[in-house]
């Protein structure tokens, strides 16, 4: 559809991270504010510039004559003889304290477990896979329980499972997750369905069917029939979704065996070869070092195998463009097999913390030049906000010194003083600056497409949220006690959601009350690829 | 004033935690759920009865009838000839799942810090104390900048500081806080206004106004005179108070010795005499081995004191109603005396994971015998809600076995099975209702109120929260591209902030996901003592 416009104005302040050479320690990661304009294109949704001198309305008509742009919404405001390039305006309120941000990156969610959100007990990940996750992941192969589907959904999946993935998607753009990187299930219909309804409300998504054919772990009631089948089945996911978006521009399959537990040598074998049929090469999503007792199994059902992170590399799974979710307890060689093949990590801190499955040394792993991302993992994770999973890597990495693998099991640090021995005390916490840009730049290359995502640099595209703080109490309102109307504060004073802003704030405070206080509440709008995809109500 | 009503029936579900003997495990903690109705009296606040046969509506009015009760809203529905009793019903919808619950308790919250909430930046105790904590409480000293003051609030606290404590007493009361045990600031004006502003919105407190008298610790811009000074200030907020709730119905007085490093011996010993002055003897509150600095600290001070917890008894502080906040980093000998006298530990668990200051064992205190509730601790917290410190406190819980206070430093349990020298792995978690219960039971314990709050039995005060998580979807409902209106679902779904309900669920799970997903969107009323204090807008 060709738009009525040929770029999006955005108009008001902008906060990124910047992107940093591979070289320099992330300890140093810092927001970037910039307040002027910047133009996407209908064309690509891409940022075409900007300009930071346009920040008065006088200078902002400059930049717009210069241009010979006209807005379609007001085409009186700056003349208009028919020969001007149509724009749209869109403007960050700076009294509300309104501001861009590059939209987040989910890493590692599974799609199916939503409705299990919140529904974990004290379980740790064995029992947890067997007691909440399989039974709720098998539903989405019950036969289509209401006739379903339209020319955009596939018929032949239940309506139980499109309503729960209409549902996920919803939810996470309505926190700004721009990007998610989803477990499916094992069902070829349900899984199509999850990338239609992706392509449809317009997220970028990798879409992973999960391929878990080992009889002596999965439950007879959820599994492949064997490893042929886990290859073939994922191979029709494959040819839906190229056929949904042949170019990938927003929904690209991605292979996903669950875990080395899940998976006979066969179907590993398999899926590693069927990633790398395609040029380039597929994405591939997994699993590793979650757990304690999961590290031990898996030692025990591959003895051939060097190591956990050894058992994917065999069958050529562990690439550029594979996503590790977890890795919370990786010895110092997996880690550096890890890197050797230049493989991701998606962090998971909520779900670490509420499976207790312990806490990934984010800070050595970025020291060694692993590259890591953020994940909410629902429903391990409680939370489809990113905004929570960066808050609580922040919370985590201010734990993990009085954990006993940070003290005891190698984790030991390259410092910036040469010393390897010794972490340097208060080194391994995260800043909320480097959780967000875990959250942005980081999740983006972790997907591979860090030229792409993460940032407002010139020819990124835009896949960004508004976020909305609200205004600043004025020192005039006064307590209840002493207004006559009788009515709440919080009415009056105009905080979005629970960011309370004083006026006091420095612009980098604000970003940290949002962190720590903010929620959905404070997205207001939500931009993939330039197409407004959310809108707050 | 006189009600226009005697009594409010409260009609529908009802959730609360059962009253523990000191001798049942903590680990059996459940949810109890009743459904009927319950009514509260007008005159005293407390719950005279309930019936939890009266669940539908032929019974209800039954009920009704039985006590010759008529509502006043609806007097002709029940007939109405001028004698009967006049009511009002409050309804929670079972529709739209909801249901009564026991107001929370924040045994632990320094309301001048409010505005500082997400701003800690990567600090622990001792330096955020200097850099974010003492200046943000010293404005609270600032000569009144505008004439401030009503017949209800004192004249010559700043504007400013009324101004946010207003906030705060607004925050909490939205996030289901119907009694906090407040730190104030140095400033006798500001703590007896917040004390103020408190009894006129209705949420039950705890007022202290902070003693830190010691030169060699606190900044000279921000101290106590004098050791006499802390004690004829405090003196003065407690005549203060005394005078606007002369029976402490609602707000109360506590003594409040910031912490051991702060305090001369002088004033340790003066403020313990000033709590035993009175009959019964005030509450107290302090911090106590949060931090291990700290901790080092105060054994640098205090040399002719056996322990941390010491200091404290040497001066008659360490009593039965005395709030320890944190104790993160106890030794059993502390554990041992702490118990001796029945003094309650505040558990802030966001702000121990906020500073880094480790995790406090929260299971062996509760095996040992000695009274824990929840705390928010803002601003070392970064949160007002205590359904945060609930998650944080289950969250932390699950990382405990990993730290190596737990593995090593003589945190041994008391087992059911006998053996003292080997923790029973998983035994540390808390689970939901646990945190629950330290959220309401816990808490009431925590400031010696456990016969009237906490729960729902009979002859307790109504202290209580209406709790809304909203509809199910329906499986009528489509997904987006099922329907041709274009809405997006989740307005039609009707879930309330980011509970999502999908049908299959248990009341126990409803709860759950109310924990792990809920926040203030969630408290559609807040009552105390009878008294409507909080409604959503």
């Amino acid at each position: 559809m060709a738009q009525a416009y040929a770029y999006t104005i955005y108009r008001g302040t902008f906060v990124h991270t910047p992107r940093l050479p591979d070289s320099t320690p992330r300890l140093k990661t810092e927001l970037v504010r910039n307040r002027g304009a910047l133009w996407v294109a209908s064309a690509d949704g891409r940022i075409k510039g900007f300009d930071w001198q346009a920040r008065d309305d006088a200078s902002f008509k400059e930049l717009m004559t210069r241009n010979g742009w006209v807005d379609v919404d007001a085409p009186q405001t700056y003349g208009y003889d028919g020969n001007e390039v149509k724009v749209k305006i869109v403007l960050a309120s700076e009294e509300r304290n309104e501001f861009f941000f590059p939209g987040f990156i989910d890493t590692h969610i599974h799609a199916p477990q939503f409705p299990n959100v919140g529904l974990f007990g004290s379980s740790t990940l064995l029992d947890w896979l067997e007691t909440y996750t399989f039974p709720v992941e098998s539903g989405f192969g019950a036969q289509a329980d209401q006739p379903g589907g339209t020319d955009k959904l596939p018929n032949d999946a239940p309506l139980s499972a499109l309503r729960i993935y209409d549902q996920v998607v919803a939810r996470t753009l309505s926190h700004g997750t721009t990007c998610a990187s989803y477990f499916a299930t094992v069902h070829v219909p349900a899984t199509n369905a999850l990338a239609a309804l992706c392509h449809s409300r317009g997220q970028r998504a990798f879409i992973g069917r999960v391929c878990m054919d080992n009889p002596d772990f999965c439950p007879p009631y959820y599994k492949d029939l064997s490893a042929d089948d886990s290859v073939s089945a994922t191979r029709s996911t494959i040819e839906y979704i190229r056929g949904l978006d042949p170019k990938g521009t927003l929904v690209n399959p991605i292979i996903t065996p669950r875990f080395a537990p899940t998976c006979t040598r066969p179907a590993l074998e398999g899926l590693g070869k069927l990633a790398a049929e395609f040029s380039p090469p597929l994405h591939i999503q997994t699993h590793i070092s979650e757990n304690t007792n999961e590290c031990a199994l898996v030692k025990e059902l591959f003895p051939e195998s060097e190591s956990y992170a050894d058992v994917y590399d065999r069958y050529n799974l562990l690439t550029k463009r594979t996503i590790l979710a977890h890795a919370v307890h990786l010895t110092p060689d997996e880690r550096n097999l890890i890197r050797q093949r230049d493989a991701k990590i998606s962090h998971c801190p909520a779900s670490n913390s509420a499976l207790g499955s312990g806490i990934a040394p984010v800070r050595t792993l970025l020291d060694e030049g692993i590259t890591v991302g953020l994940g909410t993992d629902v429903s391990g994770g409680y939370s489809p906000s990113i905004l929570e999973a960066a808050r609580q890597a922040c919370l985590v990495s201010r734990l993990l010194g009085h954990t006993t693998s940070f003290c005891q099991k190698g984790d030991k640090h390259v410092h910036e003083n040469g010393h390897a021995d010794k972490p340097i005390i208060g080194r391994e916490k995260l800043s909320v600056e480097e959780s967000l840009y875990l959250a942005t730049r980081g999740g983006a290359a972790v997907v591979d497409m860090a030229d792409d995502l993460g940032g407002f640099d010139e020819g990124m595209i835009w896949d960004a949220q508004l976020i909305e703080l609200g205004s600043v109490q004025e020192l005039s309102e006064k307590p209840l006690d002493m207004r006559t109307d009788g009515a709440p504060s919080l009415v009056k004073a105009g905080p979005v959601g629970n960011v309370d802003l004083f006026g006091a704030e420095t612009w980098e405070e604000k970003i940290h009350k949002w962190v720590w206080s903010g929620d959905d509440r404070n997205v207001k709008a939500v931009w993939v690829a330039g197409r407004l995809v959310h809108s707050k109500s």
